[in-house]
């Protein structure tokens, strides 16, 4: 076994003995211990301040972009910002204990399917400091210990927020190893965590495109992840044009940069807007990037590759459709199942559409853009996922947390 | 790509197009089916046992065991169970599109949470041709396309109940993909399964401890198994000497080959029937393997890796132990996450063990032979799951599906 290796395996047994305590501490008590530790990690902000200046200027020093710098920087804001966002994940609703589903056999067996904490969950990221304490209080609360991984560049950033958030839980009384951080930043670290079946039971990638296809290429655990989302907005014939032009210029060009942004804009062919439409995008300052019968409109010609890139940018592929079974054939083919969207008064035509399309989020007239666990009310989120067990979508406490059998006999024998 | 590979994945692409049919069938449609696969199975009869007839003569020359032989083996009565089967299956709750959560937004949204099927299912199997008929038809029925591998010694049988099912279901509007069996049976198919990510689902492996040991180690598609029951009872220092009787004895010998056995016996120390019970399991016929202070009552003597084997068998590992903590401490070094229970007459201790012990299936006063999908009311059974996402214990039609978020507006938009 490598270094990494054994540093793993012994991080995730204690990991392990520290799930079996979170997972039957009270509510009130994870409440507390996040609230302490949100404390903690504001009593600790000069430390943090300062340990943010040694990455920063390290940082520069090894010419990192401004973009990644940005994502790195830490001021008075943003760690209260973190501090605050751990207060938000004390006071969600705890899913541990609930009951799934209940029955009462005839032979007088009372079954129940409890929620229990998933139990070790490994979170891999890279250069926000803050997902320490995201991450690490979503976990917890959700009753399960975390072995946080994040990037070398943030990596005494990172060991300043949780020496702060680590102090606060164990005050409140969580055990010392509910949130450890993996105190080496290199590769091996990271190969070492997705190969740790039976000692990591999950593995959530926070970061770009890059690390979550390593992630998801490597790992041996179980991933929480989304890879792209290349998501459609389709308008059909019975759209009004005022609602799809809204929400076609929102699922684009809110933000750009986010996972649930459009980048493929499919509309009837039949409906009477289509100019119009395209007119509008464009003059909202997106780039379209057309089928045929588009690019006869004066705009780019897509490429074969354009209906199956993730532009992150203010840029649309754009085709026009002859209905429902088109457009389910398209996604079908080049969707990447995170959110896809329908504008349309026809409310057959949306259930439809909700029903077919095959991703983890379907909506009819709304924007895209919505595909976040805070709009979805779940008042935070680990992470948005594309597979199709287990959790989907945007994944919070709930997701964090899987079920077990509890029957309650009175003597009861099979035989 | 070998000609194994090439195979799955001309079989996953029929496959994903099938359960995109499947998804959106009515359930009155997929009963139907699937009563016309039973009605079908049945007609078939004579070309069923004819298969099977040759299945059974190949294996008798290629020196089959009695067991295994037995296994394969179908007569009129086996053929009529088959069918029967898929009728029980054609009867149950149909998961799909169910509500798992609601809510309404404050901006108007309103969300929901449907249950819809998983996709396409991989089920690798050994010697049991009725496998052929049962998972495809709770696949099916669940909504989900499979794609089915059985074994070599049993591919007579296995072709001949597939034409009758598929004949079935053809007949009761289901595409012709719905159930499709792989046409090879040597380890490369199953090879292509394994790593057929992104075209297979979710893998069932259905057979014995080296085809699910093989399956976990080399899957790269998730995996729904247990590997071992090593599954215990607790007998605390509250528990009534009848019942304690009762359950132990069933537990252990009412039928030893199955996972939901008992393996392991733990007596709390200060309970005053401990020599009465070990000596009523005894005379029952089981052979007892117990720690020191069992051995010195005059038992044989566990070796270390008795406590982590999976006997199968009338064999029971004992060990006496001091009160919970042991008790948990034993089961989280020892057990198999399957099923282990508790018999006691105190409430909180069972309520303790109940929410300590991180096992799929947790019981108070009640024998672990329970562990069925069928006694858990769920009117049938896939497979018992000792992973710690999705679906967990018996899984039915329920775990063979997942959930999508629906959302729908009023042409909403975030920015």
């Amino acid at each position: 076994m490598t270094d990494a290796g054994r540093l793993i395996a012994d991080m995730g047994a204690r990991a392990r003995i520290a799930a079996g305590v979170l997972a039957t501490l009270p509510t009130v008590t994870k409440a507390a211990a996040l609230r302490a530790a949100a404390d903690a990690v504001d009593a600790a902000m000069p430390a943090i301040l300062e340990a943010n200046a040694a990455d920063m200027a390290a940082g520069a020093a090894n010419g990192l972009s401004g973009a990644m710098l940005d994502r790195l920087r830490l001021d008075e804001g943003r760690v209260r910002g973190i501090a605050d966002g751990v207060r938000a994940v004390a006071g969600l609703d705890d899913p541990v204990g609930g009951s799934v589903s209940e029955s009462l056999r005839p032979n007088g067996l009372r079954l129940a399917r409890v929620r229990v904490p998933i139990g070790v969950i490994g979170i891999i990221y890279e250069s926000r400091p803050n997902v320490t304490a995201d991450a690490g209080a979503l976990a917890a609360m959700a009753g399960n210990a975390a072995i946080l991984r994040g990037g070398s560049e943030a990596a005494r950033s990172n060991r300043a927020i949780h020496a702060a958030l680590v102090a606060g839980l164990v005050a409140g009384g969580m055990p010392a190893d509910a949130v450890q951080l993996v105190p080496i930043t290199d590769r091996a670290a990271v190969g070492a965590m997705l190969q740790a079946d039976g000692l990591i039971d999950l593995i959530v990638p926070r970061g770009g495109k890059s690390l979550v296809a390593r992630v998801q290429a490597e790992a041996r655990v179980p991933v929480l992840a989304h890879l792209d989302g290349i998501n459609h907005v389709y308008v059909d014939a019975a759209a009004d044009f005022d609602m799809a032009r809204r929400i076609v210029i929102d699922a684009k060009l809110r933000r750009t940069g986010v996972c649930g942004a459009m980048e493929t804009l499919l509309i009837h062919r039949g409906w009477p807007h289509v100019e119009a439409l395209l007119r509008a995008l464009a003059d909202a300052g997106c780039e379209l990037r057309g089928d045929a019968a588009v690019s006869a409109l004066g705009y780019t010609a897509a490429q074969a590759a354009d209906w199956d890139t993730e532009y992150l940018d203010a840029i649309a592929s754009v085709a026009l459709v002859d209905g429902l079974d088109d457009v389910i054939a398209h996604i079908d083919a080049h969707g990447s199942h995170h959110t896809d969207a329908i504008v349309t008064g026809d409310a057959a035509t949306a259930e439809a559409f909700l029903a077919r399309v095959d991703s983890a989020i379907v909506m009819w007239n709304a924007s895209t853009q919505f595909a976040d666990g805070g709009e979805f009310g779940l008042g935070a989120e680990i992470g948005i996922a594309t597979g199709r067990l287990h959790a989907r979508g945007p994944v919070a406490l709930e997701g964090l947390t899987t079920y077990k059998w509890v029957v309650r006999g009175a003597g009861q024998v099979r035989g």
